[in-house]
């Protein structure tokens, strides 16, 4: 069938063509059945039918469907019946709990890509992972073909170290510390970082604060190869697109499938060709690794799959039942990070953790002692310098400092309401706090902490500050502290046992 | 935030409204999260994200929820932040294969009739209901609700029977002759059926052949109480919506998740306050159900959400592996079916289902010797009289006959390229042959079947006819059946088995 194209100025995470339901009646169509559209060169995408915003004999067709073909506005293109791509019959094999092949899995990768698959497609999809899962040989096999939708950036120096955080752990700002000793060190460390999904802060949306993070792929590889780091948002560049295509779909419904999860981690360092990777798996309640032996297994699996890739792969099982340091959000965690470039003492979680894990990366690289080393270079100022070295070549400040980030203006003390202890803090709920703060889009917002676990409070001293750009968003995140309590606040005595007890339970 | 509504007159499966990517920064939403509209009265809605639809300041709002808020175009709404509604833990939930609550269920069902769940969360609710399953007491559960998010049609005469076949296999056209036979026995059969989803020609398409199907409730209600039993399409009424809903989901996906499946047909029965249902399961490769045991299953199943709902539930497992009858698809199997009211002996298996099915009612309803019964009132002619009615009731013409049916012009005759016996038929390649030709939409379009299995054919001779509204169609479906044989011709001597077969093996 001949139809007439229309331009169709939808900007949509899933792009449609809207056909009158008489053509779609007449070309044997479904609401999300698929067509072919052919012009210069041809395309299959989902329909949508319609019988209201589209004339029969006409297509609406988005801006970037008719680039692809090479159709104009109101030029007639072939339009017929295109089946149902065989990638969704692989949907179903996993969804039936079997192994897919290596062929399977690159065809759902490239079909994702190419927008063959609708979004309930993908959705089903990521659900058959989320339940049913995969073995290693699958993850690898789905790490590669992420790979290959995407760039790949090969450096003149090798080897190639990198590092990632499983996350889930509010105020890890520790990444610009580790990359600046590490590269200090004479190794190379092309650190690309997220933003955050549904955290108050990833490390992309801290480190823009004081420099840009969108770099191009050779702004990066001259940035990684001269200056030996880097402190990019994975998401500039082409990298794996597929990943981020998926967690559009990912976040409505709250699931990270693990098999998803390690073959996004890996295919961005393969990408990066990575040969030497370090991996922080913070556990705790509240971060997405509950117990030991979930994290055991979690590095196990990133081990395995390293070696298959390539990639030799350490992990670090870190402390993560609280905050890292005590600054949430954007421009408190930016500033907390430059204060320990710049040599301040405080908080000293932050620094141990830095220093043992770029000591881990040191190590692989062949570097000794790698923990005091890396205090060494910390303390020694080379960790500062190297770091405005990094944020000057991504086009920051020269001789950036602490006292050049400003936080929010608005604040928001929230106090002790008796004495006692810090008993726990609830990661989700400063979380929460923090992002209706205006965390991360409002780049002062976020939360300073002034206690943290197993210290004591008086009542009416400060346990923690609000900072928000704007008065209205301080004043409800003060209001959802309030009732969510996210520190357990109780005496040393936690319950009292009457005696005798045996004879109140006759 | 306020902001003004601006009317977007997209007509889609799943509405939602458009905001400018400044505005959800501000808001703190993301694409498809939810927001919540107040005017008049308000509405929890998705979200789109867009920079170039739409201004800032303002908020794209379908008609339908411009409606329903109370709000016209161009009026200041109040746009906030709206949490995922708590159905989405309850999805989770079962994706991690626990067992729901009577409310759990019931309020997913609700979050979908009212469009606070979006397609990405109801597909992977559907493929979570696939993989895990539900028990029969969640089951049970989740047929109430369907039954209360529409339409119950109370009826002045009890008992009520119904009747219902699990599909799968072409050619089914015996529900219009049971259901006359079972009202010419004095029993009342309000049956509602449906059109083809994947399938070459369901109930209601061949019905609407010879008489509207699309009847309201009280007209549903009074043809029933009157003549004894209706024809009608189970859409045109508004009975357990959200069933229509998920089938847009489903559809995609090639599932239909047994809960799911179960729950439609009860609920449709529950809302038709049927008191006695016969379930026809035809068995075999290529319909739903593939093993005896299988079906076993579904009857034990069947029988004993029947009974929780109170409706008397028994079962009938038919033989499905080639298709019932000769003709597929509107026409031909409207003819089919009239002729055979009309009193034709051909073709027998149509006669011997409808019967054996409509004597299982007669029995249940008290009438003993069902399937003879049932014989005596087709050969009488009392069937025809019943059936007459019923399509004059629906608005039918007066004193139909299958003469009156015309089916396609376009005919191509497929051949036996060499003699044999037929030793199997594909279904579902006769579903695409059927559908390619035009059916279900295209009314004459369908097949002929010439030979059954197990009959002979000479090298040349006929084997099925496919008929089409127009060349093009026929062509194709020509051309596809051509490539695909769907039936298998082999001699008598399947393999030779050369002799000493013993020597080869060592």
């Amino acid at each position: 069938m001949n139809l007439i194209a229309r331009l169709y100025d939808v900007n949509s995470s899933e792009p449609r063509v809207v056909i009158h339901r008489d053509d779609c009646k007449e070309l044997g169509v479904k609401q999300m059945d698929r067509v072919k559209l052919e012009a210069v060169s041809s395309q299959v995408i989902v329909v949508s039918i319609s019988d209201t915003v589209v004339n029969k004999g006409e297509i609406l067709v988005p801006m970037s469907v008719m680039a692809r073909i090479g159709a104009k506005d109101k030029q007639k293109i072939k339009v017929s019946y295109s089946p149902k791509p065989e990638s969704v019959k692989s949907i179903r094999k996993k969804m039936d709990s079997l192994k897919l092949t290596k062929e399977e899995i690159n065809e759902i990768v490239f079909d994702i890509l190419e927008n063959r698959l609708s979004n309930i497609e993908i959705s089903a999809w990521l659900t058959a992972l989320y339940i049913n899962g995969m073995d290693n040989e699958e993850i690898s096999n789905f790490t590669q073909s992420m790979v290959a939708t995407g760039e790949k950036i090969e450096f003149d120096r090798t080897p190639v170290f990198d590092f990632h955080s499983l996350g889930g752990v509010p105020g890890n700002k520790i990444t610009p510390i580790v990359v600046s000793i590490v590269a200090s060190a004479g190794l190379m460390i092309p650190k690309t970082s997220s933003r955050a999904i549904s955290s108050a802060c990833g490390t992309s949306d801290f480190v823009e604060v004081f420099c840009p993070v969108e770099l191009e792929a050779s702004k990066l590889k001259n940035i990684a190869e001269t200056a030996g780091g880097v402190l990019a948002w994975g998401g500039s560049m082409n990298i794996a697109p597929v990943d981020d295509m998926v967690i559009d779909i990912e976040y409505p419904l709250g699931i990270n499938p693990r098999a998803q999860m390690l073959a996004s981690i890996l295919s961005k360092k393969l990408a990066l060709s990575a040969t030497h990777l370090l991996v922080d798996i913070p556990m705790g309640t509240g971060t997405k690794v509950r117990t030991l032996e979930e994290a055991r297994e979690y590095a196990r699996d990133l081990m395995e799959l390293g070696n298959k890739l390539g990639i030799r792969t350490e992990c670090a099982i870190t402390y993560g039942d609280q905050p890292v340091g005590n600054a949430i959000g954007p421009a408190p965690e930016a500033r907390e990070c430059i204060r320990i470039l710049e040599g301040a003492a405080h908080p000293a979680s932050v620094i141990e953790k830095a220093c043992d894990l770029a000591g881990m990366i040191l190590e692989m690289g062949g570097i000794p002692d790698g923990p005091s080393k890396a205090r060494e270079i910390l303390s020694s100022g080379k960790a500062l310098a190297k770091f405005r070295e990094i944020v000057e070549a991504q086009g920051g400040r020269k001789g950036i400092t602490s006292e050049d980030i400003k936080i929010g203006k608005f604040v928001h003390d929230i106090k002790a309401v008796r004495a006692g202890y810090v008993h726990s803090i609830n990661n989700k709920d400063l979380v929460t706090i923090a992002r209706t703060a205006g965390a991360p889009a409002d780049k002062g917002a976020g939360i300073i902490l002034h206690r943290k676990k197993g210290q004591r409070a008086e009542k009416g001293e400060i346990l923690f500050q609000i900072y928000a750009d704007n008065q209205a968003k301080a004043d409800r995140a003060k209001d959802i502290a309030i009732r969510l309590e996210p520190m357990d606040i109780e005496g040393m005595l936690i319950k009292k046992v009457p005696n005798p007890p045996a004879l109140k339970g006759i």
